[in-house]
């Protein structure tokens, strides 16, 4: 399976291209930045985004697209333009149909290194050991989109499993409340029942 | 001149498109709110409201596109989702090479009501007011929209004009830097100068 992964941001955008193999093989098929001008409005830097998020998508064919979930943690303006970021990313796959999965950095940190609270230059080295990789990927945005798309390769799995077998739960839960409901009607109206 | 106002949002966005006549003369020409499932994920709510908005561009050809600005202030959480339906709203306005103004709701209060702390219902009251509407638009995201595209529509000429007064001044002030460093080169360097 084929997985781009985005650490998205108006300034720098990470792209990284990774591909799944058995096990926990991976391989990096391409990965870069994408840059729009501060001074440029947002509408315009968003669309310089969207149109080489759609350029990668149509050039990999990734089969899922793995972006990171932002959180208004520092920097309410930065953490506002790097939504609208990852935003349009989502918008790019929704398009062409291919899932999305947003992931935290935690989740994204713990996969590739074993710890959430990884610093910028371990998951880095990860990542470089990872994928085979000699010089390290910079800016950290791109080692960073790399990171994602692993995280997504080796969790989706997991992740999938999960929300299937609490889908499947859900509706153990609807049809046992249903026929509790039946049950219900038919003890106080005994004689609707035929 | 049109203009076409969006409140963002993911639960409900407002759609309302105005046009502007002479002086402050404006008429409603529509007015909605799309809505998208809120146990949709992500990245097809983002398509939803694109594809909604993108219609009513096709539809009713605004020359302008006014969004309503967010911070992060109330809902972290909420204000993230509200970027992204506006920052998906700025894309389709881009790609078509509309111009998007953002304005923030203390100004789109201030424009329609003379208070930039009006309540939803003055500018509830003001917007039907402006407009001849007989009915007030449901729900208030509706009349926020035809409240922005109203903003827009005054504030626009005046910010246009700030706006080039101001890049006057900067080329100016790089003009007279210039000449200020050229005076000092020569004044360094005599023999350099012929």
């Amino acid at each position: 399976m084929r997985v781009l992964g985005v650490d998205p941001g108006l300034t720098r955008c990470g792209l990284g291209v990774v591909d799944g193999g058995k096990g926990r093989a991976v391989r990096c098929v391409a990965v870069d930045v994408v840059r729009t001008p501060p001074d440029a409005d947002l509408a315009h830097r968003l669309l310089g985004i969207s149109d080489e998020v759609e350029r990668w998508m149509d050039k990999y064919k990734p089969a899922a697209v793995a972006v990171e979930r932002v959180f208004a943690q520092h920097n309410v303006r930065t953490a506002m333009g790097t939504a609208q970021a990852g935003g349009v990313v989502a918008l790019a796959a929704a398009r062409r149909g291919l899932p999305v999965v947003f992931h935290t950095p935690s989740e994204v940190k713990a996969a590739v290194s074993g710890s959430g609270r990884a610093d910028k230059a371990q998951v880095t080295a990860m990542v470089m050991r990872l994928l085979n990789l000699e010089v390290a990927p910079k800016p950290a945005d791109a080692a960073d989109a790399l990171a994602l798309a692993i995280c997504h390769l080796w969790r989706e799995p997991m992740r999938a499993r999960l929300a299937e077998a609490e889908a499947r739960a859900a509706e153990m839960a609807r049809t046992h409340k249903a026929r509790l409901a039946a049950a219900a009607k038919q003890a106080k109206n005994p004689g609707a029942a035929r």
